[in-house]
C-alpha cells in the first residue's frame, strides 16, 4: 500500500493550505516539502477562500488560535468542503481553555473533516466533554498502554463512526479509525515528546498524503502515521552523544525527506484490529 | 566588487527592520546575523515608524500578510522612503489571491522600492497582470531555462525600467536588472526548492547588503544573489547520506556565516548581459 | 544548589505559559522541553486567563508585541499574580519605540514580576528612562566590561530593590540581583550574539527553573543564567570548521538537553558580589 500512496504524492506534489500555529509552522512547511508536497501558509480571512481554492488539501491547527484566525479556519474549511478537498483538524490543546473547546466544537459542527487528530487527552476531551489535558501534552493517566488499549480503541472507533471522520490518536501506540476499521501503529520513540511539534508535523504529513490519495484516505492516513513514527526511530538511531532534542527534530524531518516506500514497508509496524 | 560590499556590511553592521511572514522569520533573522547585519522584527502599526527610523533598511515580505500588517507595511515603507533607507519588497505568493495582488500593487504604487524580488511566476503576475502561480512556488511552465531566457530578461528589464527599481527574479538562473544593466546569476542548487524560505532569506540578505552599500545598490544586490546561491552549492556538498532538507537549510545559513569575499569571488557565477 | 534546582524541574515538569514573539518561539518551546519543562504558547485574550490558570509559570516577551497581544499580556500577568505563579518579563527592544517603552512601563506597573530580564541597554532604558538601544541588541558603549561593572551593579541592584523583582542583565558578564544579593555570572561565549533568540531562550529557561523552585527563586534564576551561558561554551567547543550560527543555535539547545547538575556544578562561573 505504501508504494502507491507515496508515488501519488511524488507525482501530484499536492499543494497544502495550512492555517496553523506560529510555534511549529516552519517545521510543518519543511515536513510537507520533505514528503514532496508543497506548503502554503495563509490565515487572513480576506484571502483564505482564494488560497484554499488553488490548493489540494487544507490543514487546520488550533495551537495558537486567535479571534482573527478562527473565522479564517471556518471560511477556509467550508470552501475546502465545497471543492471536495481533504481537510484535517489538529485539536491542539483542546481541554485547556473554553475558547479551544468551543472553537473545536464549532469547527467539527460546521466543517466535514477527513481526519481529526489529537493526543488521547485531546480526543477524550472532544469525544466525551471530559477535561484532563495538561496543556498541549497528554495527561499521564491518559497515556495509552496495553491495559487501557481496548477501551481507548472502543472510544476512538465510536467517535470516528459518530463524526464520519477518520480519528487519529497519537501516542506511544497510535490509533487510526474510520469507525469501521481500526489500526494500531507501533512506530515511534518516546524522545519524540521531548520536542515541540511532532504532532503538528504529523497532521501536516497526513494532509499531504491524503490530498494525493483522495480515493484511499484511510490507508494514506495510516501511512503518514507509520512514516512519522518510523522517522522518529531512524532519527533516534542517528543521535550521537552530544545531540539533544533540536538535533533530534532535525533528524526526524531529514528522515522523512529520505524515506521511500521500500524503507517504509520494512519499518512500518501497523496492525488492523 | 564583493570585497568592498562585504566589508561595508561588517563595518556598518546595518540594522534591518523586517515586516515578514511567521513561517521563515527565524531563518531571516539568523541569515541577517550570519551576514553580519542586525535584525529587528516588528509589525505593529503603532511602532513601525519608530522602529524603521532607527534602522538602516527595511525588508517587506507579504508571505503571511494580514489586515493588521498590511497597514504597517505601508506606514513603515513611507517612513523609510522619507529617511532615504533602502526598502525591499518580496512579493511572496502574488497571483495566489486577490488580496495579495491588490496589496502588492498598493505597495508598489505608494512606496519606492530599491528592490522588488519574486520568483518568475510572481514577477510575471506583477508585471503583466497574468496569473499562473502555484502557491508560493513558480509554475513549471514558467521556470527559467535557456530557451525562454532572452524573453524573460526583456520582461524583467522593461519592468525594472518602468518601476525605477531593481527587479530580482529567483530561479534556476537568477536575473537582476535595474532597467539598464541586467545580470544573470548561475549559482544555486535545485535542492534549494526543497526547503521553505530560501527566497525570504535572499530578500533579507539583499536588504542587509544594500543597506550597507547605498551608493552601489545594483552590485550589492548581485552580490547577495551570488552569495545565497553559492551558499546553496556549498551546503549541498556538505550533505551526508542521512541529511535531508532541514540539515540542508541549516548548512546554507552556516555557509553564509562562513563566507568571505575571497570565497565569494571564487564561487560567484554572474554575467552582465 | 544546582542539584536541587534541576531535580525539582525534572520532578515537577512545570507547565510554562509563554506569550512571546514569533521570531524565536520555536526555540523557546524547545529549550523549555530541553530543560524538562513543558511549554504552551497562547496569546489570544479570550483564553490567556484559562491557559495561565492551568500552568505553573508565565513568560512574557515583548519582542513582537502588537495591539492584540499587549492586552493578553496584562490579563495573563494579573491572573498569574492572583494564583501566585512566577512571572518573567523579557523587555526585548525597550528603548526602540514609544510603544515598547509604554508597554513595558504599563506591565511593570500593573503586574508583579518575579524576574525582569533585558540586555544592559534595555534595562538602562527601563531603569533610567534613557534611550540608547540599538534595536534588540545592546549598544556598544553600554557593553558590560571590568571598567563599568561596579556602576552597572549599583544600577541593577537599586532597580531590583525598587521593583521588588529579580533583575537579570544579560551580556558578556551577566548580572542577577534581587536588590540585596547580586551575582555576576561569567559563563557564555561572544558567538551567542550571532544568533537570534539566546536572550528569549534564557527568559524561557529562567521561567522553567523558577516555576519548579518557587521557594528559591534567586538561586534558580542564577542557575538558569549559568546553564544558558555554559551551554553556549559547550556548543562552541562542538563547532566544526563548516558550522556557522545555525548549527551553533542547535548545539546550544542540545547542550541544555544534555546538561545535568554535575556538569553545571563543574562549569558554572558565578560570584556573589
Amino acid at each position: 500500500m505504501f508504494k502507491e500512496v507515496l508515488e501519488n504524492v511524488s507525482k501530484k506534489r499536492p499543494l497544502i493550505h495550512n492555517i496553523t500555529n506560529y510555534v511549529t509552522v516552519n517545521d510543518c512547511a519543511n515536513i510537507i516539502l520533505a514528503a514532496k508536497g508543497s506548503p502554503i501558509m495563509a490565515d487572513e480571512e480576506k484571502e483564505v477562500v482564494d488560497i484554499t481554492s488553488i490548493c489540494d488539501g487544507l490543514n487546520i491547527n488550533i495551537g495558537t488560535l486567535n479571534s482573527r484566525t478562527i473565522n479564517s479556519m471556518l471560511l477556509a474549511g467550508k470552501q475546502a468542503n465545497k471543492l471536495n478537498h481533504p481537510v484535517v483538524l489538529d485539536v491542539v490543546g483542546v481541554g485547556a481553555s473554553t475558547l479551544r473547546n468551543n472553537t473545536a466544537i464549532k469547527l467539527i459542527n460546521e466543517i466535514n473533516f477527513s481526519v481529526i487528530k489529537g493526543n488521547i487527552s485531546e480526543i477524550k476531551a472532544l469525544a466525551t466533554k471530559s477535561n484532563n489535558t495538561k496543556g498541549v501534552d497528554a495527561s499521564d493517566d491518559d497515556i495509552i498502554n496495553n491495559n487501557n488499549l481496548d477501551d481507548i480503541i472502543c472510544l476512538v472507533k465510536e467517535f470516528a463512526y459518530r463524526m464520519k471522520s477518520i480519528i487519529v490518536v497519537s501516542g506511544p501506540i497510535d490509533i487510526v479509525s474510520d469507525g469501521k476499521d481500526t489500526y494500531c501503529i507501533y512506530n515511534g520513540h518516546e524522545m519524540m515528546s521531548s520536542i515541540t511539534g511532532t504532532g503538528c508535523q504529523l497532521a501536516a504529513l497526513i494532509t499531504t498524503l491524503i490530498s494525493a490519495n483522495k480515493d484511499n484516505i484511510l490507508l494514506a492516513t495510516v501511512s503518514a502515521v507509520c512514516m512519522m513514527g518510523y522517522a522518529g526511530e531512524i532519527a533516534y538511531q542517528r543521535l550521537n552523544k552530544l545531540d539533544g532534542n533540536i538535533s533530534y527534530r532535525n533528524y526526524i524531518i531529514d528522515a522523512i525527506y529520505k524515506m521511500d516506500s521500500n524503507m517504509l514497508c520494512l519499518g512500518a509496524k501497523h496492525e488492523l484490529r
